[in-house]
């Protein structure tokens, strides 16, 4: 480790333990310089570093200082006469942590939700944006209102047809991304008070959406391999007035579970007879490892009551906001939640990415794109086996880019979460996939971003992080590849609350 | 009037009346041709101009048919035994209806809300946007998560010092237009069931957000002339637990009307002894037409109480969707609330609409949009007064694009509404502006198109159609230009409800 890491480590751990608090202003690189006994530049580094991962801000004329937030209150390693550490911080406070790291690239993303920027098309993208720039009329701004631009839509249409899935052009609404569209779903067949059905674990913004608009939540329990339970489901549906379920069928986030095309066209019938609308997630649905894309469960909906909400952000243009939803017979009234939400998508974002869906290459880039996902992670699967505890436990997803890690039953999650970061690692705990401390013991890990030394590094670090939260016994090589990896136990069922 | 027209207006009027159903196929053109002795293209303009008017569609290879929506279950003129209009269609519904024919180029949009697409310099922002996506990096996905491309911000923040009311780069978070900034304030302050105060008349987004959100509102009155009536706001305050208000101050939709200075000034102190937020909907600030730019509520703002949001919608870049809000000490819950609606505003658009403002000629820009509207509305004022009964009563604002007009006590708004509609002419009725249908006779009309013969046609029509609702012995010319017209009467104050 550099003398600058050195430092900017010694620093980390102090604001970890809460010993220099958020706001607190640090010592002048001339004091550190004579403290230390070493050169200006290291403590220049080391401030820079710091400030990379979020940890301190400089505010001009005046210095350094210790930023509010990320992880402020979270005691490292807390002796045990203090306070425990897992109440510290509430779960919300950590979505918005592990949301916040994200902007900081000097942080390793493992806990990031988006794959690497550097594997999308951005040339394409920019130079199909210009081209459609130039064609955009006056009038545009008009006809690209809800339910959007007619050649964006009609170039999703194709997709819905090629993939078995036939739409009209009037049931696709654009979105700023997909979760507008889930949120905009939610909305449309709710009313503050209701009872929908989500996913545990589930992806974050449905509890985040249940608690803003008011309403009650049944959790379905997700198994990593065969997907949401049907069985539970169903008893759910028997014993509750549900107004919608919300769940991810392909390549879940967190779990990386899929439903089979059977399983799917069973969901699809078992919420036809209760007449509940499906808001279908399928944000990861195209980077499919297989030989063919799995369909959505929209594919087996014959009345209108499935929403399919995806989106281009994981796929092609990150951060250009585009997504849709494919909304059946509710397509008038997520319509108007559209307009009400925010009138409208951008028009020179839904004319740029028409334009690029039919002449940009989009099935080559998305060929190039699941093939290299697949392989980071292989290459992640490597360095968790040569790095971390034999006692931890995951089931390989068939496609997408996260691996759902069981660690052993006494690490606490949000610990490992909050010493990562001072060691600029960003993981994403368990936690925060469910609202009863339900997954306490796991964490997810993003392969989204192409392997790097600094990566391998962030893995072996995990791994002593591990250690110290462990009894070294425990501590061995895991199984060989060639030994199958078990799939997560019961632990992750938990009842409906 | 030409045949083909004719012909239309006949149509329209059986489909008004419900004598020809929404779904219904109408007759051939070869039907319609032998019927009336008429040629086919007068036929063909006839179906061509109903398509464009939104009251028929063309299914392929199958005909003509009367849409869904806009004008159905209205009927015009209904005989007295048959039942009454006005509780035909919700005013729910009108909202839409009147959204929905601002995407038909074909009529007159008298009704919308945004002024023509024509006026904006859509050629440099298209030029902005190549520029800016030329130098897009990979990492500008993440760079631009809220609260948004700093280059942007910056660009903002500089306009804040402009106006006297300097922010800090924090307190700015990038929105989709200035509605999703609003309805992000909201959901950051209150939770379902909490208080709001909103204006009466008020901008309709803030009464479905209302609705939307399981939240109570409290409606302040809002004088034409000086705007909302701080001692009834006082009195809301003293009675209720109002979470926030939700107020324009300059140029107010509908009514037009402006805060003075001090009134700004008392209004933000009077939240500030009740320690109660307000969200500031400022859109049309940039739309004075005299010396000076009026300050928003948020220049008296000392202790971040004020969220002021606004966008470049209206007064730049339609159909873009860029807002923001400068949110004081809620900009850290306000940024949540984003994360959690819609993770990002679109990055291309970001750094796009950042070159514009820092090259494009945004000032000269707006002089010549200032002029433009100012002599826009001077014209619409002339044709009023030249064909409408002189009984209509309004106050001229003094910037922005809308007349708020009080018509006669017995006119319906909505039946005029519905009426204009099928002549092709959208006009906004009151009813849609508060809970209680209390401006019913009130219609709100856009001065932000250019003035081309059919404008003038349509104001005539208008009149016309106040006539069949009126005694003819009403009908006269309006005071001359020189006698000042009055300010809208005590009509415009209801109660709390």
């Amino acid at each position: 480790m550099k003398r600058y890491e050195e430092l900017a480590n010694t620093i980390a751990t102090e604001i970890a333990a809460g010993r220099i608090k958020a706001g607190t202003r640090l010592p002048s690189v001339r004091t550190l310089t004579t403290q230390y006994g070493i050169g200006q530049t290291t403590v220049f580094r080391a401030y820079y570093l710091l400030e990379e991962r979020g940890l301190i801000q400089v505010r001009e004329r005046s210095g350094y200082y210790v930023a509010q937030g990320v992880v402020a209150n979270v005691q490292q390693n807390p002796a045990r006469d203090e306070s425990p550490a897992p109440a510290l911080v509430s779960v919300s406070d950590v979505i918005f942590s592990v949301l916040d790291a994200v902007r900081h690239p000097g942080i390793v993303p493992l806990g990031s939700a988006f794959p690497s920027p550097m594997l999308f098309p951005l040339y394409r993208l920019s130079r199909a944006m210009s081209q459609a720039g130039r064609t955009l009329g006056p009038w545009n701004s008009v006809l690209d209102m809800p339910p959007g631009n007619e050649h964006l839509r009609r170039q999703i249409a194709l997709r819905y047809t090629t993939m078995g899935a036939p739409q009209t052009l009037d049931e696709i609404l654009i979105t700023n991304g997909a979760l507008e569209a889930l949120n905009l779903c939610l909305l449309a067949v709710t009313k503050p008070g209701d009872i929908v059905a989500i996913e545990s674990p589930c992806f974050y913004a449905a509890l985040q959406a249940v608690e803003r608009f008011g309403l009650r939540a049944v959790e379905i329990p997700v198994d990593p391999v065969t997907g949401l339970d049907l069985g539970v489901l169903e008893s759910a549906l028997r014993a509750h007035p549900v107004r919608a379920v919300w769940a991810m069928t392909n390549f879940q986030n967190p779990t990386g579970a899929s439903l089979s095309r059977e399983k799917k066209r069973a969901l699809v019938a078992l919420l036809a007879k209760y007449q509940c609308p499906l808001i279908e997630d399928d944000v990861y649905g195209e980077l499919y490892f297989g030989p063919e894309r799995p369909p959505p469960a929209k594919a087996f909906d014959t009345e209108g009551l499935v929403m399919h909400c995806t989106s281009l952000s994981k796929v092609l243009a990150p951060g250009y906001r585009l997504g849709w939803v494919a909304a059946g017979r509710f397509a008038d009234a997520v319509r108007r939640q559209k307009l009400m939400t925010s009138i409208s998508t951008s028009g020179p974002i839904q004319a740029g990415l028409a334009e690029y869906l039919q002449h940009g290459g989009f099935e080559k880039h998305l060929r190039k794109l699941r093939t290299t996902l697949n392989h980071q992670m292989e290459t992640m699967e490597e360095a968790i086996q040569a790095a971390l505890p034999r006692s931890i436990r995951y089931h390989r997803p068939a496609g997408g880019y996260f691996l759902w890690l069981r660690l052993p039953a006494e690490v606490d999650a949000m610990q490992l979460h909050a010493s990562a970061l001072t060691h600029g690692i960003n993981v994403t705990p368990g936690t925060i996939f469910s609202r009863g401390n339900l997954y306490g013991n796991y964490i997810r890990l993003n392969c989204g971003h192409p392997w790097t030394p600094k990566m391998a590094d962030a893995i072996k670090t995990l791994g002593e992080l591990l250690d110290t939260l462990l009894s070294r016994d425990d501590h061995a090589a895991l199984p060989s590849p060639s030994q199958p990896l078990l799939p997560v136990d019961d632990a992750t069922r938990p009842n409906i609350s």
